[in-house]
């Protein structure tokens, strides 16, 4: 991101002017072939385009008509793990960046690399959801959009990110267990299920599905660019 | 925050256009009395003008003078209770805004508000420290300037903030412990000596004072003003 100086925005007025200046000379001098007149006309011109640029601006500053506040959401993606979350969440995150829309992508697994202690039990992960959900909160304040993918298990953590946002899209990625199972590509259900993972969401520890999210995808039966229309449909 | 929409760009870009050229036809007339000529004029001038923006633009497209890149900061006031931290952070985040920067004022009270489970022992403390810490990072990384205040008594949280964030100020603000407790604004150090308030930083809990903050601010010395100046230097 950059800004302009003061004295770049200064330069490039001054430079276009005197370039707009001298065009209309040339058009004056080809067609009347009078110098004297060529520079009165010029030195007029100059005055008066300063003054219309001036009244131009303080009138286009009164009509609001083609401004748009930018609004952003919290698009919040929860689901067992492997139903493709993270999947969905990043192409999402890419459809808006193509927007050239400021957008955070906040993956849960990403985020406890920050904090290796982060626990399973049931108040870390709340603890957990929540911090994400208060990044999520400044981060849309401050007019960037979030994506999260987090399982989220839990509707108390959940109610509570909703809480805090402005405009908060719950995205239920409701891809059935057995199907999740199935792929199982970091081969966390099969180590579950042999007992080497305690307190994994959907074998050792509830799901508690959303009753009411605002999207509900199912990734055995929608593409993931279906899914993501479907979604920015909602924003 | 708003963005300019593409029909209202247009919109006053022709607008402009129209106006620019009337103008000139103005003068042309002004000077000769000739409707001809002043139609001539103006036509070829519509044309040129709009050449002459396009290549203005394009030329200084390849100037990369006065573009200076935004590069926020996470200024971070540690120190007692009582020993001007809020009223420090809060007028330097008044001063950025006024730059016309994007800032975020992060209190440790007021986010606390948010987590009213948070603790006051230190495990407690220093994760919430590093909460707020994880927050800064973000927002900083989407160009959002933090100005953090918090009593953040132990070095290893603060450690891990300045970890995680780029370009990280650490205030050191260093009023002693005993103007701290004459002040004693919201009578808490009062109801700590009682032994009201447990875990009470200065009394009965340590405070590990930074060893080489950024900057040092002695605020029964300096004005607000000269320390916010300091700061603001080092930006």
């Amino acid at each position: 991101m950059y800004v302009e100086s003061h004295a770049r925005s200064v330069a490039k007025a001054v430079s276009y002017r005197a370039l707009g200046t001298l065009g209309t000379m040339a058009v004056v001098y080809f067609y009347t072939g009078r110098i004297q007149l060529t520079f009165a006309v010029g030195g007029l011109d100059l005055v008066v385009k300063i003054a219309l640029f001036f009244f131009h601006e303080r009138l286009w500053g009164k009509v609001n008509w083609g401004k748009k506040p930018v609004e952003p959401s919290v698009v919040w993606f929860t689901g067992l793990s492997g139903a493709g979350k993270t999947t969905l969440s990043a192409r999402l995150a890419e459809r808006l960046r193509a927007r050239g829309l400021k957008v955070e992508h906040l993956d849960g697994d990403s985020l406890r690399e920050i904090f290796p202690a982060t626990g399973f039990d049931r108040q870390s992960r709340e603890e957990h959801v929540k911090k994400v959900g208060l990044l999520a909160r400044y981060l849309e304040k401050n007019g960037v959009f979030v994506v999260a993918s987090l399982i989220s298990p839990y509707e108390d953590s959940r109610r509570f990110v909703r809480g805090i946002c402005r405009n908060f899209i719950e995205v239920h990625v409701d891809t059935p267990l057995e199907e999740c199972e199935k792929r199982d590509a970091k081969g966390l259900y099969r180590r579950a299920r042999a007992g080497e993972i305690q307190n994994f969401t959907g074998i050792s520890d509830p799901y508690e599905a959303p009753k009411m999210p605002e999207i509900r995808v199912n990734t055995a039966k929608v593409s993931v660019d279906e899914a993501v229309d479907q979604i920015l449909s909602k924003i």
